[in-house]
């Protein structure tokens, strides 16, 4: 079966400037989702703000095995059920590619526990993207280098946690370095950050950067079953031990009674 | 100048349950603060639950270098926006050591971005707690191993994200296992979790589990101004970039505006 | 095309020591080879120390994807050229999964440039392994925890390279824990520890035992070409850059001339 | 007392190359080392490939917390007894900082167990050296970025061990990036390679280069007894386990024997 995954848009700028319209007429989510499927083993679809629940019901995340998220101007307008309903879907094995401005999304600065924050320059300036990783899934095919003439910059320090491994780093045209592809593991969930593609540019029309997302779904994908129990803090009971032992010493809890939160 | 220390307690079963009472009579936070200043390099003093703003207001925490954290019973309890006063000064750069029962702290689960759950069992069984990283400041005069008598059972799978380093791992005698001592940084900050210390026992007077707390204050420590950028995401204008460079194509922010969040 | 995978078997208990022998009447080799072969998407032979440059030549090594490996008694007897082989094998991307008294295996110290020591003990004690990072592709089906009830012991500290991921964490009858799954890579090369496995025990007879041993190469197996260029260190041309440059002040090396090794 | 450290300098440019000579009268280990003692906390002292043993011998090394390496012409020269030895004091704790073309030493090869390569350019071009880690204690009232006019460009692929922590990356102006600043440790001993430093340039007259490297000796340095036991692989007698056991099962080993290595 095809890994299930839905390209989310915020869906915004594609319709009030001019720009990102002629760039991408039916949406940035929507070249994203194409690019997704020219491989045969993902299944893209879409989901938008503007959607019931923005397109992220219960039902439609329990069925979905990766989530890519671009959002950008209105990352307020995320209502917080939704974010608690991806984070726990993350927690429990679905995976979550973030793009770009996304670093600023409410389900990513959760994920992250940190601020998430970067300088930043709308220039149209020269970004290289360097392979630092070359052995990484998500490096599978890309080359050690290679460049997007035109990309808003995004400048270090990266507010993000150390990540598991370092992917990708971009050098730009005006003197500033960026850790441009990062993994990390949150519960079951496998999160990477992708930096390139600002609106008003081609980015997600280049071959690479779509070979590299296309990739990042694959490495996120995991074929478990949702790891429900996450969530819980079972009490194992004395007489459930799996070594026997006696119960000693004083206690706060009854038998079988629930552990604070 | 000694490390400014704070230990801040829930305080409460101190006062409501005997044996807790009769082990620390000053309260938890007492005892484990007077441990502390056993070493001439750090001052410790201490701050509840009950007192106004939790006692950690934003001039205390402005002159702390490092949050020592125990709660259990009323987690809920602690107001949200003293939770992100303290998160907020974490990503600064003060360290924050959590507790045992802390783990399930709302401040802990919002640096983590992950739920902190884990299996447990109150049953004064034998705990021994294994160095895993001899070569880690905090396990500097840590012995290869040592037991606690009678712990609450702790158990795997704590979904915590992958730390930096692993530095203890607990066997208990009812079969399980659990990564006791965790590392991580977020933003400027460094974190420590230790699981020992639940409340019927006599954990905080064990000399061992004192070293190790010690030794974490003195690493979560750094000397460093504050790193209060850390939460701006700052536009670098084109004239002002490190290497020069002309601004090129279409844009969505005119010069010195601010970026979405 | 099923991942070539080939399992290396020291080859010499079984022939010397009759308890051996008669688990694994065809060899260890042979039996964890039987066990990879049951699934579809790995192809799986074996090769021994016996055979001529131990059945790993150039030639087959680079035809392989994976190599599993099993060694104890003569770890010495392994010729250094061979060695080197494989890990120059590994840095270009063949997957490596070591297993048990691997740990002193001269590839495996070679990788992970650390002693690999650690207690051990032959009692044929129970052993439990702990599931700690149930999102990772090689914990896919296993269970929270499972029991080998008997097993050689093997104690912290274990002095290998903080890992990628801990996947797994044991515990032992006799009061010790010890880190049983741990992955790494180097260069282009997975690498994946894994604890049980002493020949006088029936272990690679075990079900669960043998599931990660499978989940193991195919988390270990990239479809990247080899990176051939790992071992080089090319010298940019001044006119190569791919930012125009004008050579300035001295320099050591005439242009085309090799760096220093 | 003060951190005891050795500058080790292959000190053979200074001797035959009318540039480096003339930025480095006393050799490069001297200006180094100079450095270092301009912080009341280092105690650094000096050793050179020249010397017999290379300056390294056992007693000096055993006396020794931290050691420096920069070393370009001649890895070959040194001699693998005294690599062995550095090595073993490592794992016991000593740690190690490796500058610029230190990356080929044996000593460094050894210990990351890859091929350390990467891509050079001697042109004298500018280096901007970024801060990606600023809570580090290596980054330590080190700037967000700093220029280095001219120096050699090193680029990535690094072939080297995901590290511990990235802290610093380099932005080329001929376009590559470089990670210039990683850790990690290996046994109990702390490692931080450190890019800057081509001979023929003035770059340890730098004062953030050296406040750079006097940050990595503090951090480096622990005040723990070595970890002798490191290369050993004690057996756990069944009667001196912790926790009461019977012996069970077939057995290769008598009681007391050694292991096999």
């Amino acid at each position: 079966m095809a890994i299930r995954t839905i390209v989310w848009g915020e869906n915004i700028h594609e319709h009030i400037n001019a720009v990102v319209g002629g760039i991408y007429p039916d949406g940035m989510h929507s070249t994203i989702a194409a690019g997704l499927n020219g491989d045969a083993a993902i299944e893209a679809t879409t989901a938008t703000l503007q959607e019931s629940e923005h397109g992220l019901t219960e039902a439609r995340l329990e069925a979905t095995d990766v989530l890519v998220w671009w959002g950008h101007k209105d990352h307020g307008g995320v209502q917080d059920a939704v974010v608690e309903r991806v984070v726990r879907r993350v927690h429990e094995g679905m995976g979550l590619i973030v793009l770009h401005s996304g670093h600023f999304a409410k389900v990513f600065k959760r994920l992250m526990g940190t601020p998430c924050s970067l300088k930043w320059r709308e220039a149209g300036e020269r970004e290289r993207i360097w392979t630092v990783n070359p052995g990484h899934p998500i490096a599978a095919g890309v080359p050690e280098q290679f460049v997007l003439e035109n990309e808003e910059m995004y400048g270090e320090f990266f507010a993000v946690p150390e990540p598991l491994e370092t992917v990708f780093i971009s050098w730009f045209a005006g003197g500033e370095v960026f850790r441009s592809g990062l993994t990390w593991r949150r519960g079951a969930g496998n999160i990477f950050y992708f930096r390139p593609g600002h609106e008003t540019y081609p980015t997600y029309h280049n071959e690479t950067v779509m070979q590299i997302i296309r990739n990042a779904v694959k490495w996120a994908y995991h074929p478990h079953p949702p790891l429900k129990g996450i969530h819980d803090a079972p009490n194992v009971p004395v007489d459930k031990a799996l070594e026997p032992i006696t119960e000693r010493g004083p206690k706060l809890h009854k038998a079988g009674e629930e552990g604070y939160r």
